[in-house]
């Protein structure tokens, strides 16, 4: 008999291609878990009746993005208990992908569709040392940006919006219509924290916003850019979008 | 003229071979400093009359070892000021070390010989969650042990001894006397620090020492053991050597 656990993973994206399995590439989060877990109801089953295990995650995590609340779900035909399987995956998982929870789900749960909300948190250096320590969760600014101009231009990104500017996808045909709920930035000790949540996003769309945002804070953009920027629906019209190695996925929302 | 300069240094060790330059090894934190301020002076004077820059260490960290406050100091050939060599350090070094502080000291300032004391923290892990984010800068124990016992074995320790069950070098000529003033062991989610304060430190002594107090935590040893491993000067009978990525050279004293 099979059973639907939840599984909550935190991880250190540097080494990985992304969240999403890819034909030929070892190295993603989707691909380390569902080998583990293979593995894992195999040892426990007569080997040649197992499928291998497919693994939901509620969303696709880019190359070198790292996570701190990633959410999967998993249908396993496993006697072992929720501990027991987090024990297992967090002796097994290599020591840069760490799973936080386990807890058996209903058979409907779904990470992806019943997902609600995601809390994304992008984060800059701009203080006078190197953050030696802190260098793969970073990205390194060379100027301080203005603060005030970042969270003026943050507000116009807030609300429903066709978000097709901010979209690293230039075909998507689905729709590009999003909402953010709230964008928050906030300094420590040289720290940027740019912490974003919606309902969901779009391909890159966390750090296309925090490209602009940046834009805008080193004097190149205008808070007042943003509407034209959102309404024509051109990529080219945003800012650059930051680099990976500054963005991970807190939390996401179920109700 | 040269002017001697104190440097005050963090660096990331996991891709280094340790502080000392190594004939044929690029990875060492004195051969990248050297190389960078051999070039600062060679852009500033005629490039013939530079002798290559000898940096002078406060210590030698090992291969795999941290520092948050290393100190060195070199003689430069520069009318450059504190500022602009610190900048121009950060901005060439890698990554992974960084310039805290520059200031000019006197001509008889030296790293070593005039420092009279250092901190160093020992990192260990022993709680629920694998430390993703920190996994490089601690060592992660498969076990929690007792620090009521460890903190009585650390007592055992402290004051003037010869050290030379704690010295990684069996054949060693000088002094293996030294004074530790001060052990410290605190836990923090998860996180176990053990600082060390003394006068100095044999070659692997931090390292040996943890790894005894741990042996000690995990019951293997027991706090009463000390004072004869201490006094029989044999390596064989204290515990195994700490990995070098749990120990951060944390601070260098000066009068």
């Amino acid at each position: 008999m099979k059973r639907n656990f939840k599984i909550t993973l935190a991880y250190d994206g540097t080494r990985y291609y992304g969240w999403e399995k890819q034909p030929g590439q070892d190295m993603t989060i989707q691909g380390k878990l569902e080998a583990v877990l293979t593995r894992m109801v195999a040892d426990e089953n007569a080997p040649a009746e197992v499928d291998p295990i497919e693994v939901i995650g509620a969303g696709r995590t880019d190359a070198g993005v790292h996570a701190k609340g990633m959410v999967c779900n998993a249908y396993l035909p496993t006697g072992k208990g929720e501990l027991a399987i987090k024990t297992y995956l967090n002796r097994y998982l290599p020591e840069d992908i760490a799973v936080l929870d386990v807890s058996e789900a209903g058979d409907r749960f779904h990470s992806r569709y019943k997902a609600t909300g995601k809390t994304y948190c992008y984060t800059c250096y701009a203080g006078d040392a190197k953050p030696v320590f802190n260098r793969r969760y970073c990205y390194v600014l060379e100027e301080r940006p203005d603060i005030g101009r970042m969270k003026k231009a943050a507000e116009a990104l807030l609300g429903e919006h066709d978000f097709a500017s901010f979209c690293a996808n230039p075909r998507m045909k689905k729709s590009t219509v999003r909402v953010v709920d709230s964008i928050e930035i906030t300094e420590r000790g040289g720290y940027l924290n740019f912490t974003y949540h919606g309902t969901g996003f779009l391909q890159y769309m966390v750090r296309i916003m925090t490209g602009t945002l940046l834009e805008v804070g080193f004097g190149r953009m205008d808070p007042k850019d943003i509407p034209g920027i959102l309404a024509a629906c051109d990529r080219t019209l945003a800012g650059p979008t930051a680099p990976p190695h500054g963005l991970c996925l807190m939390k996401v929302d179920y109700n």
